[in-house]
C-alpha cells in the first residue's frame, strides 16, 4: 500500500516550503475527504512514510494528522493507525452552480430615482476626515459601543440638523441607524410593541417601505394625495391610524411639497389623538429656486420623528442614517436596535468629522448646482423637443414627474425607454394598492442616478424613447 | 406695537452678518414660537419695521417670513400680515432633563470578557487600506448593494477562512453582517419561518444570544456539557431541536475545545435529522500551545453555519461580521438583511484590502503574542500568590476561567473585586436558567479587554481581589 501513498502525495499538490506546508497539508486532505477522494475508514499512510514521501519532517506531518482528528476529520485510535473518520462522505458541492447566480443584465441608463450621482462621491475629502476622526477617537470607540450611535456624530447632526433643516434636535433624542430602511423598521417594531395597527401612508410611496410596516405587523392604509400633498386635514383620512408617514419636503414621487395647511392639520391630528408623524426627509438639502422648507419635526419635537439620511447627500453605501425621535420614544428606539450599535463606529466618526469640518455642506452645495444644471437642461430640452409633456415636481430633489399626455400609457414609454437601453420608472410602480387609479400617467425622472459623463447620453435616450412613441412634439397644453 | 418688536428684535439674538442671516432670523422665530415666547394668533411686524430694526434687507426679513408660513410656523393672510399659527403651543422639553440620562459609573479596571484591547485597534493600518480601497473601488460600490455584501470582502474571507480555519468558503456562499448578533437574528428569523421551534444552546453561553432566539419566536433548549464540550452525542439531548449553536474551537465561557466524537457526533445529528449547527467561531484566531483547531463547518458545509467576526481579531466598534452559508439558505438569509445591505460599504471595501494585503494576518500574530504574554503572566501571578486557584481554557482565546475552592462562592470574589474597582464576571452569569447547577463556582477572566498600559494593575486588582477573600494561598490542589 505504501507505494501509492508516493502518488497520493503529489495529488495533494503539496508545495513543502515554507510556514505554510502543514496548513497546506491539512487543507489538502480535507480536501480530499471532501471530495471523497479519501473515503470513510480509509487507512492513511503512517506520518514518517508520508514524511519521507514529501520530503518534510515527521512531526509536520504527524502535526497535521493531530490536527485533523481534533477537528473530526481523522481518527487516531492504538494499533490502527490514523483512518478517515466514519461517517458519510459529505455531499460534494459544486462551486460552478454555486457561481452561477443570475445576474441581472443592466440597462445602458438609468433614471430610476433613488440615488445621487454615485461617481461624485468625495472620496478624498471622506479619507481626509476618517484620518482626522480615527486620529482623534478615544479607544473606547472601539468598543461595541451606545445603541444611540456615537456622541460625535449626534452631536454634529443636532447642529447641522437644527441649522439647515430647522430640527429640533439635541444629541440625546438622535438614534443613529444604517439607512432609512434601518430606522422604518426599529420604528415599526416600536409602534406595534405600543399596540398601534395601522400606519397610514401616502397613496403614492414606495412599496419596499409599506413592506417593511407590513412585516412588523401593521396595517397601511392609504392617505390621499392632490397638488398640494397629502390630505392631512381630512377627517377620515387618518382615523384609527397611530402613526402616518409623509414626505413632507418633496412628496416622493409626485414632488410636490405638503401645504402648509396640510402641516398645521398633520400635527392637530397627532396632538388630538396622540398619533406619530414619521417625517421622511429624503432629500431635504436639495432645494433649487428657493432655500429648503424646513422640516414638519420643528413644528412639535414631540410628535414628530424626523428621518434622515446621507443616502442622497453622500452615497446609500455608507449606510448612514439618523431618526431626531421624541423624548419619551429614544429609549425603546435605541432598545430596539438590540444589544449593541449596528453601524460601525469608523463610519460615524468620520462623518461627524466631515460634517464638523464643513465638508459635508461644501458637498451639498456642490451636488446642488450639479443636479440643477441637470434639471435645468432636462427642462429646457423636453421643452424643445417634446413640449406636450409637463413636468411637475421641479423645485427640489433629484427626481421630477413627466407628465404624459392623455392616451399615452406609461408602460408603452417604459418599454420604448428599455429598447434605448433606459432604464425608468412609471409612476403607477410607486401607487398604493388601495389607492384611487390616475387618470394620468407618468414618468418618475431620477435625473441624479447618472454619472456626469452619463448624463448627456441618458438625456439623449428619453428623448429618444419619448419621441419613438410619437405625438409629443405638439404645442405645449396650456 | 412698533415699539415692542425692538425689543424683539434684540432678545432674537441676532447677529445680522453674512449668509447666515436669515436663516438665524427663521430659527430665532422658530424658537420664539417652540418655547411660547410668541403665542400663537401674535401679530408679527411688517417685514418693512422688521428689517429696519434689524439693519438687514426687507428681503431677507421678506424671505424668512415665506419659509417659516411653508414650514407652517407663520400664516399669512391678505389683509391681516403675518402672525404665529394657530395651534396650541408646543409642549416644551426640557433639554437639561434629556441631558440627565444616567452614565453608569465605570470600574477602573475590566476583566469582563467578550473585548479585544480596544487600544490596540490598528490605526494607521486600517488607514492605509482604507485610502487603496477608496481608490480602487468602482463607483457603483457606493450603491445600495447587495444584501450578501460586498464581494471584495466575499472573496477575501473565503481564501481567508478556508487557508486559517479549514471553512468550507467561496463567495457565493458567504453574506456579511453587522456583527454575530446581526447573524444570529437572521438566522433566527429564517429557522422560524421554516417552522422550526427549538434551537439547542449549550449550558453556559451569553444570554443576549439566547434572547436574540427567544425574540425571533425560538425555544432554546439547554445542551449539557463537561470537560469535553457539549454533549451532543447524548441521544436525548438534541431531540426536537432543529439547529443547534456551539462554539467549537473554545466554548464560551467554559474554554474548553468540543471534542472530535462530540464534533462527529453534532455533524451526525445534523445529517440524520436534517438539523443545522450554528457555529460561533467567536475567537477561532486566538490559540496560543498549538495551531488552531479548524472550523466544524468544514467536515459538512451543507449543515453548518460558521459565523465569525472581527469584533475580537479587530475591533467590535467596526461591527463587521460573516456567516457562511448553506448553499441552500444563501438566499433566505441575505433575503432576510432586508431590501439592502445594512453594512456600511467602506468598511467592507477596508476590511477586504486589509486581509488582502496581510495586514489582518500581521495584526493576529501581534495581539496573539500579546495575549498569551499577558495569559502567562496571569498563570505565573495566580501559581505564586493563589495556587489553590485551578485556571482552565487556557490554550486559547481571549479568557480563562478560574475555579474557586470549594465553599468560596464566585459572588463574594465578584463584589471584593468590585471593592478593588474591578469588574469581573462570575461563571454562574452565564449559566443558562434550565442547566444543572454547578458544585463550584469560577470566575471568567477575560485578559483581552485591559489595554497593554493597564494590565499589570488590572492583574493586580484581580490578586488582592483574591487574596482579599483570604484561603486561597494554600497548598494547590491535586
Amino acid at each position: 500500500m505504501t507505494d501509492s501513498w508516493a502518488t497520493f502525495g503529489t495529488d495533494l499538490h503539496l508545495e513543502p516550503v515554507g510556514q505554510g506546508l502543514r496548513s497546506g497539508l491539512m487543507e489538502a486532505l480535507r480536501e480530499a475527504v471532501r471530495t471523497g477522494r479519501l473515503a470513510p475508514g480509509t487507512r492513511l499512510p503512517s506520518s514518517r512514510v508520508l514524511a519521507a514521501d514529501l520530503g518534510v519532517a515527521r512531526n509536520t506531518v504527524a502535526d497535521a494528522y493531530a490536527e485533523l482528528v481534533a477537528e473530526g476529520w481523522l481518527t487516531a485510535r492504538q494499533g490502527s493507525g490514523t483512518r478517515v473518520a466514519q461517517r458519510s462522505a459529505p455531499r460534494r458541492t459544486d462551486p460552478a452552480a454555486a457561481r452561477s447566480r443570475p445576474v441581472r443584465p443592466g440597462a445602458r441608463y438609468s433614471l430610476k430615482p433613488g440615488s445621487p450621482d454615485l461617481s461624485a462621491f468625495p472620496r478624498t475629502a471622506w479619507l481626509k476626515a476618517a484620518r482626522k476622526a480615527l486620529t482623534a477617537a478615544p479607544d473606547e470607540a472601539f468598543g461595541y459601543g451606545d445603541p444611540h450611535g456615537r456622541v460625535e456624530l449626534r452631536t454634529a447632526l443636532a447642529e447641522y440638523l437644527a441649522r439647515s433643516r430647522g430640527v429640533h434636535a439635541d444629541p440625546d433624542r438622535i438614534v443613529i441607524c444604517s439607512g432609512f430602511a434601518h430606522g422604518l423598521t426599529l420604528l415599526g417594531r416600536v409602534l406595534r410593541r405600543r399596540g398601534i395597527r395601522d400606519v397610514a401612508v401616502e397613496s403614492y410611496g414606495l412599496d419596499v417601505h409599506r413592506d417593511l410596516l407590513t412585516d412588523a405587523g401593521l396595517r397601511t392604509p392609504c392617505l390621499p394625495l392632490d397638488e398640494h400633498g397629502s390630505r392631512t386635514g381630512e377627517p377620515a383620512a387618518l382615523r384609527g391610524a397611530g402613526a402616518v408617514l409623509l414626505t413632507p419636503a418633496h412628496q416622493f414621487p409626485t414632488g410636490v411639497p405638503l401645504h402648509p395647511d396640510r402641516r398645521a392639520a398633520a400635527v392637530d391630528w397627532a396632538r388630538s389623538t396622540g398619533g406619530l408623524i414619521l417625517e421622511d426627509d429624503y432629500d431635504g438639502e436639495f432645494r433649487y429656486d428657493r432655500q429648503p422648507v424646513g422640516a414638519l419635526q420643528g413644528l412639535d419635537p414631540e410628535r414628530v420623528v424626523y428621518l434622515g439620511t446621507a443616502s442622497k447627500s453622500l452615497a446609500p453605501g455608507l449606510r448612514s442614517g439618523w431618526m431626531v425621535v421624541p423624548e419619551s420614544l429614544v429609549a425603546e428606539v435605541a432598545g430596539a436596535k438590540g444589544p449593541a450599535n449596528s453601524c460601525g463606529v469608523v463610519d460615524q466618526l468620520t462623518l461627524a468629522e466631515f460634517i464638523g469640518s464643513g465638508a459635508y455642506d461644501r458637498h451639498v452645495r456642490r451636488m446642488r448646482l450639479c443636479y440643477r444644471r441637470r434639471r435645468d437642461e432636462l427642462v429646457a430640452a423636453l421643452a424643445e423637443r417634446a413640449p406636450r409633456i409637463g413636468v411637475t415636481g421641479l423645485s427640489a430633489g433629484l427626481h421630477v414627474v413627466l407628465r404624459l399626455p392623455p392616451g399615452l400609457d406609461e408602460r408603452t414609454v417604459v418599454q420604448a425607454a428599455h429598447w434605448q437601453g433606459l432604464a425608468v420608472q412609471g409612476v403607477g410602480a410607486y401607487r398604493h394598492p388601495d389607492a384611487k387609479a390616475e387618470t394620468w400617467g407618468g414618468l418618475v425622472v431620477g435625473y441624479g442616478t447618472p454619472s456626469d459623463s452619463a448624463w448627456a447620453g441618458t438625456l439623449e435616450a428619453l428623448l429618444q424613447a419619448l419621441s419613438a412613441v410619437g405625438d409629443i412634439e405638439g404645442p405645449r397644453p396650456v
